[in-house]
């Protein structure tokens, strides 16, 4: 099983910046610890803060895994573009957040991308993506 | 670990009916095979259609129970009653739905509840319960 | 020919109070007129204050009664629970108002339920009743 | 008794086109359909798709009948002028919808109609011009 | 100076109907006195119930006559068409209202047609009308 | 009959600036020429920038006046003290503006004032006050 | 003097949890001060996690009592049901609340219940019960 | 391949008025041109100020055109009954706009018919009708 | 404990005007009364129709006074100055309001003021009044 | 002539994916066509996923060429940038679309480029292109 | 050059109160140290809590100074009057904040002034103040 | 002291186009003298038309700037990506604009920026740059 965690904008501060919502963690440790959680999958990981290069990931990408669990951070509120390219490939996509979006500003309690999701996760803090990925399998399991 | 599934309005009637949006399982039947998956845990199981009955049971078991895995169902959009019953007690609660919210009409894309609760998790079926409770087993052990 | 006539809150108070709105006559008075005029009918009756009960009467007579006429009152305006309980039951139901509410405050002219009955009569006084059994009848005839 | 049937935009086209909404009949069919059901009434037929015809016609017929069943169709949505003129005469008049409005498109969930009827009966398909003449014969007979 | 008097839907009733909100005169009366008050002016009188036929009624006579005082009753807050017929004709045109339409309903204190006239006189009675013709006499003299 | 006309905030600068809005004749000069239109007439002037002088300035003459003429200004769209003040005494007010409010920005459109007044008078320049007079003096008349 | 004093959702957790918000005295220890208060009145309390319980018991005592003390809590901002059941029986009800709503989220802000009610008492901890007593006593005094 | 091109309110003004928007040329000169360009088409053209007339022509040459290019021109943003005249008909029908609504006043923005036309062509000035016969064409011989 | 009582725009008529709303009594008799009922206190009382002078008072008297009984009438609608003063001062503030402004216009509804104040009592006509001095002398005391 | 096909987001799987709303034919095939079918055009065509690369592209032809048929597919709805870019160069641009945006999601229906583009057209699948050409042909003559 | 320094409604508090948000400066003291700063200006200072003497004195300085640095305060987003004030005089007014609105409440991110103000500055604390000095002596230079 | 400034999308063409907006300079002509007013910072620019590469600067620049100066022109309406990223790192960030915002369309009077920026100047021309420089400077000193 082939599975792309792709990351939106500023995620790749995360474990060195605002501690408090986001953890200490830094992604690429915690990314070592999925690879361990699921031995089985080959797991691969793709950050940008260009919305264009998450859409041309999610194209290319499309024949090649058989899943993606996306955190589109900023761009979950503000990107028909990331919604549109989601609903052209054919992959189940799990939309995760980090924090807990409801707790927050009111302009983070509308997703733009959920409608195209399978599913959404929010709030666990990192583990949001162990849940995704473990939500993600037995979707391509049942297929 | 002692965990509370708790279900809201119509959830009573799950397999036999609308199945093309919930499935044809029936919530007894999975409850029994989420047993079998979680062989260390405590679960109990309740569902009531009252709203004021949810908040009891949220009540009653404050003490006795370590977290509770919530489907508010129909109420999730409009009950501020439960919101505050959430917030009234010191026991991290899941919320949980069957189905993605989010591609169903405009009103169930609000939910009154998520800002009481540690997370969400939507769309995967009956299988977001089992993922309630992994989130759920996560957060107690960290504390 | 089964049906239930199900009454929402403050219902029961008919014909004691806001005679100016609701009429003179209390709602018991008025049923025995109902199965005098549909002699061949079935006729029973339940009122509830709760929203729940209403719910889990929907859900007790599905298999016992041809279709139901509903005056959800109140919680026309804010259950989004018997909205879902209706739509989950495969019987019809037929939304009936003694006032014509689109005459009344502003938050009266929304309906959460009606989108899910097959119709809806108001402003008719006790006689919205008779004519949604009238509709019922119909419909099921046509069945 | 007389009663004036008055038929909106579009409805002239009624059984020949968008059949899964309105049904297979034509309204002269009905109509006639209409007479043998009351046969104690005198009832008169109009349609037009101009507005102002609507509200000429109501006018000129004030002193001659003694009420209305009116399906503005379309103009149910954007009319203040029929609005006027039913609240202008003395007349009862009695909104019909043929489909059930509330489970379509939302700008046809609000009527500007129904605060000047003296009720609305919706979603009954034609059955709801018997329906509303059932209930405009009650309210002339208890003047 | 030649003037004319446009009334639009359910004017025609003035006098006999709704007698506290718009007087128990008959326009045609007050037109007779209209005449008296202004001998010198050309006066001509129109009304209609149909939208088009007021939009026609403006589009002939805008070569013929010095000015419009327009009450366009329900039209104001529906019709674009008519404000834009107000636009195309390089006559001033005077908004004139019986009743002061600010203590009515909400959605009659917005109005379409304002910003295409000249200026607005309403709450005046019947002497709304007189008040115009003042206004746009003295528009005329100062071109 | 004594008539106050009051004035409201910055239309003491009415002559010296903006021009193409307000037009350049100052408003004593234009005072003047109304007394000679006016002979009959006691009529007194009063304007102020501050709100509450234009309360105080209500209350004060109550007894001693027949009716007012106000032109609230940019009070009109942001004050419910002066809507107060003029449902609080028993006198005649009607509000006029010397432009066509609704040709300007939105928030110009919508009058906290006019429904506490008998009627508006809105875009005809200055003479917009000389009409104002001309409607009191016959509302006046017909107590 | 016989008074009701009836409270909603949550108000049994009184004084053990969210003592920030609501203080921490129990309501049984705070309800025995309260008779010591006004020792000529005969107090009763009831609270209820159910809606359509507290409307029936609205119901049950409307013959009973001579004035109702309702904090309605989270049903404040939901209940149209007991809107209704409030203004459906003849006894003063006075709608008090712990905090001072205005402070807080937004949806707590507007109240359902309040146009039903005679007045409001917001934000005095405890004492806004004892408030309500004196505010009542004097009402029914004045009958 | 027979076509209609049917205008709406205010068009017949074409070419007189307001040439800064709409341009100098009148309808029935850009009509003659249009045979020329599509000589093999039988062209027809229809202008009327009246709604209802606008619905009545679409119903009466549904058998007979192919399809329809339609300026609904102010009917555009407040008319139901012409969108569900297209709707109730067979025919291709292109909504075209001589300016680009979009950059004039807001309550021009939405239409109320481009959902039930196959398509919208706005903003090329008496182009955009060349251009809707170009893509009707299209349409018809895909068929 | 001194208390100074605030009113703000027109209920200097207090007595003399709108008696179905405010009642018959001017405030300078209810203020002889509040002197008897509270003997203890030092009252003082200050009124204006200026917004501007409300919050000089407030500020002027914010050292010399223990707490103020606000009723800042139409500015409560209307007013963030007042607000600010009143969050700028540490005095405890009591708005109060002599009728139930929820029973009253929409605009009514909401207040700008209640947020920086301790607690809200409106509807119990000058009881209002007392009761605030009553809720503030509790809270002056648990200081 | 020459023109540039600017095409946004998710259009290069143009062909490839969701042809029922897309249909099945690639871009780079109908570019051809569209050389064949304007053959005294220099065509020349770019795609990106990336908002900016779109406005760099913008402005680096802004010299170059004389004309855009610009495709902005989900940036349409929620780019300034885009808009500002169109703006700040003197070529004319053509907003064209793929399928009639009007008959999907409610966010599609409004788009942030119309006001700065010549004109639109949308809903004529590719053949859209073709019609933004011939539109764009016109243009560039009449300069 | 002579500038004003005009502060609305509270600022004559700033030092002594709230001074988390404000600063703790008296603004007396930084106005003797403004004038250090720029000693080759004439400033002047002028404070008030009466919405109407700002305009008194915008009216009064409007030849006599050559620009106006001004802090509205809370009238900032209430008062058109001063906007209207502002848009009268000739004179370059710099809008200054001392806090950044657009951190604290929703009703402090819309401004009724900025738009008729050269330029806005927000968020410096009392530096606000030497930088709108700064800004306008450079906009009367180039003048 | 070592200061970015970062300009969004369309910047590059400043000095070129849209002059009567914008102003008749290039930014690197500004910037040479922005380098002379200051010359004891070290100063750089980066500009780029990609939201996404504006991102990357600020995280790369994070720990070898003392602050930002930032234009993020037509992103500054539609990025919460951009806002994150400031909110994201330890830089004071002020918010410059060249226009006044405030004077164009009402989409450009919301900013999703300011609230994670210290402080707001618009409305400046190129000044604002200048401004932003000198407000920066005082922070970074104070710190």
């Amino acid at each position: 099983m082939k599975i792309l965690i792709l990351n939106g904008p500023n995620l790749n501060l995360l474990g060195t910046r605002e501690k408090s919502i986001y953890g200490a963690e830094s992604f690429d440790q915690y990314f070592e610890k999925l690879k361990h959680i699921f031995p089985d999958f080959t797991l691969e990981y793709f950050q940008s803060n260009i919305e264009g290069e998450l859409i041309n990931k999610i194209h290319e990408l499309r024949f090649l895994f058989d899943g993606i669990v996306l955190n589109a951070a900023a761009y979950t509120h503000t990107s028909v573009a990331i919604r549109d390219a989601i609903a052209a490939v054919d992959l189940p996509v799990i939309e995760v957040h980090i924090s807990n979006v409801h707790k927050r500003e009111a302009f983070r309690h509308t997703s733009l991308i959920s409608a195209s999701c399978v599913g959404v996760i929010a709030g666990f803090g990192l583990d949001s993506y162990r849940l995704g990925l473990e939500a993600l399998s037995k979707i391509i399991e049942n297929k």
